[in-house]
C-alpha cells in the first residue's frame, strides 16, 4: 500500500477546482497524509484581523492537491476515504465578511443596505479534551463545543473544461461544507477529466448546518485518506456514505434546487441498490429521508439527504466499497 | 385541572386556519384529549383508491378545533405540549397527487410535462411493536421502519383578519409538516386573534425530512395535549422545545427564506436568553445549528433550526415552561 | 345600461379579498364610475410624514368594493374593462418602509442588516400636462415624468374560502401591481365564488416595472369601467387584453414561479386560440414573448407575459369580448 | 482605423469565458468583421433533426474569440459596439433539448418526470423582407415575424481564473440571451484580465424576453462591431447603452437575484450619472425602471433593467462613448 505524505508550500496551494496542474500522482488505493492550510490561509489570527484587510477575499480554501489518480478516467467513480481529520493547530478562526453568508444581502443577492459590522473570532481548540471553545466579542461568554472536525470542500475537476472558484460547490463536490465530511466516511466523486484531479482543504474544527455567517471554525487540519477508484458508475451528484448511513449532496440556487438534486440522485442511488421503482423509491424516500442543509452561504447552497442503513434491507453499494475501506483503514 | 375530551364529527372538521367559529373554550392549564382524522378525512384507504377520484384535494388535512382560549390576547404567546401522539388505526396511507409534491412540477411551479402517475400506497401500523409497513406497489419490497407519530398541523389563526388554507404553513404555525411536532413536545405559538383559536390535525405515522412526495404516512390520531399560556412574549415564528432542542419554524418559498427567518428568529431567541448580542449569537448559531428541511411541497416551505441545550449554558425559556409542561404531563 | 357611482366612506373600505360582505350588486353589462382612494387611505401627505408612525403599515391598499356581480358563478369569467382611471387629486406620495421593498431585507427574506431608512416623497401632478414630478430628498433634482395612471390592485374572492390581504396578489388577481392595468385595458378573472365578489384599489400617478422600493406614486383615482361576465372558461390566472396585446399575470415567489405560471397560462391560452399544440405554441411564444416583470415586492412576486395580437393570426379572445367592451366604452 | 475580418474555422470555435488563448490582438478604435456560427454550430438543419444525437449538448455557442485588447486591464471597461447583426443564411433553427428549458424540470431543478419530446423547428429568414417564418410541427400554421437579429453571448474571461462554459451568463457577461444585444447598442463589461479577452456568438435571428424553451431562432451572424477601452470604471455587472435607453443586465438563480443585481447596479449608475443619493436613485427607478427578463433557461438566469434616457435629465455616460461609437459607425 502507497503512503504518500503531503503538505503543501504556500506556492502549492491549490485555488481553483480544475485548471491546475496535479501536484502528485497516485495509485487506487494509496494511503495519503495530508496537511491542508485553513480557508484563509492562516492570516486571520486575532480577533482584530480583518479579512478585507489582510487578504484577497475572492481567494479562499487554499487546497491540498490536485491529485492524479492513476487509470481515473471520465465517467469513473472516486472513492475518497477520510481514515482521520485532525486540527493541525490549538485555535481556529472564523470571521464576518461584508455582504457574504447567510443572513445579509451578498454580491448575488443584492440589496441596498449597510452590511453588517465586519468581526473576528477566535476559537481554543483542544484535541486531547476535544472541545473548541467560543468567546464573544461583546460579552463574556464563553462556551466548550464539541470538537467535531470536518472538510469544507473536497472536489475532482469539473467537466465541459470549466474551472471554479474554490468557493463553490457543485456538481464535482467543492466547497459543500457539510459536516457529514468527517472521519469515517467515504465520498464518491464522478470523475470528469483523465486522472479525476481532487483536492481537499477548508478544515473546520466544527460547524452548524447552513453555516450561516458563512465561516465555520476554519483551521489547519491533518488529513489521512485513502484513495480509492471504481470503473463507471460516475454519480451526477457527489455521494457520501459512512457505517450509518447513504448521502447525496446536491448543490444549486435556491436551495430548493440543492435539495431537488441531492433527493432525486437519492432515488436513483436507493432504486438501484434495492432494485425497486422511480416511484416505489420515491415513496420510501418520502418516509425516511434526512434533510440537512449544508450550506447558505456559498456561490450555490448545499443540502445533504440522508438514509439510514439501519431502515433498508442489507445491501452494498459500490459493492461494499465502504466496508472495505474501513477495514483497510483499521489495519494502519 | 380540566380534562377535555372531543372528537369531531365530519360536520365539525376545520378546514381552515382563521374564519372557522371555536368548536369549544378551554382555560390556560386544561388537558385536552383528542381524536384527529387523517389529511383525506379516511377516504383513501385502498391501494387502489385515488385522491383525485375521491375527495376534492383542495380540502385536505381536516382540523379538530378551533379552540378558543380563555385570556388569549393578540402579542401573547401559546404554549402547546404534546403528552402523546399515537396512531388511532391499524393503517396509514400515503399517495402521489398530479402537479403535487417535490420533486415534480406544480400548480406553482408549473411545467409543461405530463404529471407522474397517481399511486397509493396502504402501510400497516403496529402500535404495539412500533412499526410502520411500507409495501412497495410494483415489486414486493415490504419493509418495517419504526412507528414516530408526530402531527403535520399545528397552529391558531392567522394576523389581519386572513382566512388560510390548512395546507398552509406561515408565521401562525399550520401545514409546517415538521417530524418535531412529536410527543414531549411543546410548540410556542404567537397568538393574532383573541382566543388564539388554535387547532391540529394531519396526523403522520412517520414522515422523512421534506415529506417529498407531499404525503407522509397519513393516518387519523389520539393527542393528549396540555394547553398552557404566556402573556405577550409572541415569537414572530413558531417554536419548539423538547428536553433536548430549543427549535424556531420558518415558512416561505423558495426554502431559503424559511430557513433565514427561522435563523434569524433563533438568533433573536439564543441572543435574548443567554444575554448575547446580535452578531455574537450568530456566530455562535453558525457553529451549533443544526437544519433539517420539514416540508419542500406545501404553499410555504418549511425549515426548521434546532439548537441542543446541552451545547448552551443553562437557562430557561418561557420561564421554564416546557419543564413545567413535562412535569403536568408526567402527573397525568 | 346601468351606470353606479360609488365612492366609499373610510368605514366602507375593504381590506381583504374575500371575507368582505358586497357594497352594491351589479348586473354584468354596468358601468361603474368608482372612486378608490391610496394605498395609505390619504394618510401620507407630507415628505415628512412616515407611515409606521401614521398607520398600521399591515394595512393598505383600501379596496372600493367588493361588488357582487350578478349571474357570476365559480368557473365563470369576470371580465372588468377600464374606460378610464385618472388621478382624483393633484399629489401622490411614495415612502420606503423598513424591511419592505425589492433591494432590502424583509420580513419574509430575513437579514440581519438595518433596514433602509423611511423616506417619503411627494410628487406633483398635473393632470392637465399629463405630468407627474419627482422632487428629489436629498437634492435639488425636480425632474417631469409622464402621467400613466394605472391600478395596483383588482381582485376577486379566493377560492376555497381564503380571506387574504390587500397586499397579496395570486390566482385572484389582488395586489399585481402590473403597470399593464391601465385605462383600455380588460382584465379576466377566474370567478371562485358566487357573485365574483371583486374589488380595485391601489391607484399609482406611474409605476417602473418591479416597482423596486414598493410603492409607487400612490393616488387616490377616478375609475370608469364596465363589468361583463363569460359563463365558464375560468382562466388559472388574470389575464389582460388590450388593443394590442394579449397578457397573462402570474404570482408566487421566487419570481421564477410567476413567470412560469403566466407562461404555460398563456401557452394553453394561444393554443387553444390558434388550434395549435402545446409544443407549437410553447414554440412559437419562446420568439414572440414579452416579459416585463410586475412586483419583485409584495407577498407574492408577479410577472406579466405579453404576446403583441399584431404577429398573430386573426382571433378574438373570449369572443371578441375586449372589442365589444371598447365599443361600449367609446359610446360612454 | 483599423479593420479586421474573422470568420473562425470549427478548430478556432471557443468553447468557454476565460481559458482560451486569443484569435486576435485588436487595438481600440478598431472594427471587427465577424462571423459567426450558430448555437448549434450548423448541426441542426431540418425538423428530423436531434441535437442529443447530433452533437454533445454540454457544447453549444460556439464563440468567435477571444480577442485581446491592447491596453485593457483588470478595472477597465470594454465597450463593444455593434453596427451590424445580420444573418448569414436563409434560415435557422429551433429546437427543445430533453430537461433543458424554461417550462420544465432540468438538470437544476430535478424531477421525476419525464422530459418534454424532443423537437426540431425550422424557420426561414429573408433577410430583405426582414421576417422570419414559424412554421408549425403538428399543425399547417405558418407565421411571419419581423427579423430582430441579436446575440446571445458577448462576454469577457471572467476574474480569478475562472473558465465558464459558454452556456452562462454571469458578471462576465456571457450568454445572456437578452433581445437587447442588437445592433446599435453599445455592451459595456468589465475587464478581469490583461486585454479583456471578449468573444462573441449565440446569434438569434429573433427571441421572445424570457427564451422560454431554452432556444431562440439559432442562425450564423455577420456582425460589424467597434471595440473601445475606458480605463477604469469597470461596472459590478455588464451594461448597454443604446440610443434610447440605459440598461444593467444582472444574472443569477433565482431570477429574482438576477434582478437584485441589476437594479443596484442601475441605482449606482444613475446616482453617479445624475448625483444624486442612493436613496433618491432608489426611488427614482421605482418609478422609471422597466424590467424586461431576458433568459429564465440557462446556468443563471438573466434580467435587463432599462430606463428611457428621455426620463432623465441630460447626462453622459462613459463621456458620450456610446455617442461617439454610433457616429464612428455611420461614418463606416
Amino acid at each position: 500500500m502507497d503512503v504518500i505524505e503531503f503538505a503543501p508550500t504556500p506556492e502549492q496551494y491549490g485555488w481553483s477546482f480544475g485548471g491546475t496542474a496535479p501536484i502528485r500522482r497516485v495509485r487506487p488505493g494509496s494511503v495519503l497524509q495530508l496537511w491542508s492550510d485553513d480557508a484563509f490561509a492562516g492570516r486571520l489570527r486575532d480577533t482584530k484581523d480583518r479579512a478585507s484587510a489582510l487578504l484577497d477575499t475572492r481567494y479562499t480554501n487554499p487546497q491540498t492537491g490536485p491529485f492524479f489518480v492513476e487509470g481515473a478516467e471520465p465517467g469513473d467513480t472516486l472513492a475518497l476515504h477520510f481514515v482521520s481529520i485532525e486540527p493541525a493547530r490549538d485555535w481556529g478562526v472564523s470571521t464576518t465578511l461584508p455582504l457574504f453568508g447567510g443572513l445579509t444581502g451578498t454580491t448575488r443577492t443584492a440589496t441596498l443596505q449597510d452590511p453588517l459590522p465586519e468581526l473576528t473570532w477566535v476559537y481554543e481548540i483542544d484535541s486531547a479534551a476535544r472541545t473548541v471553545t467560543f468567546n464573544a466579542n461583546e460579552s463574556d461568554h464563553r462556551i466548550l463545543l464539541p470538537l467535531e472536525p470536518m472538510l469544507g470542500t473536497v472536489g475532482v475537476a469539473p467537466e465541459r473544461g470549466e474551472v471554479r472558484s474554490t468557493a463553490v460547490p457543485d456538481t464535482f463536490g467543492g466547497n459543500m461544507d457539510t459536516p457529514e465530511m468527517r472521519a469515517g466516511a467515504t465520498c464518491y466523486l464522478g470523475v470528469n477529466v483523465e486522472g479525476a484531479l481532487f483536492s481537499i482543504g477548508d478544515g473546520h474544527a466544527r460547524q452548524g448546518e447552513g453555516e450561516s455567517c458563512g465561516v465555520a471554525v476554519e483551521t489547519a487540519m491533518n488529513v489521512t485518506m485513502i484513495v480509492d477508484l471504481i470503473k463507471g458508475g460516475a454519480p451526477a451528484w457527489p455521494r457520501i456514505e459512512d457505517d450509518r448511513h447513504l448521502m447525496t449532496v446536491g448543490s444549486g440556487r435556491p436551495l430548493d434546487d440543492a435539495w431537488r438534486a441531492a433527493q432525486v440522485d437519492m432515488i436513483g442511488w436507493l432504486g438501484g441498490l434495492l432494485g425497486m421503482g422511480k416511484m416505489d423509491a420515491y415513496q420510501l424516500l418520502t418516509q425516511i429521508s434526512e434533510s440537512p442543509i449544508a450550506n447558505m452561504v456559498d456561490p450555490n447552497f448545499s443540502a445533504a439527504v440522508k438514509v439510514a442503513k439501519d431502515l433498508l434491507p442489507p445491501m452494498r453499494a459500490y459493492g461494499g466499497m465502504h466496508q472495505h475501506l474501513r477495514e483497510l483503514a483499521a489495519g494502519l
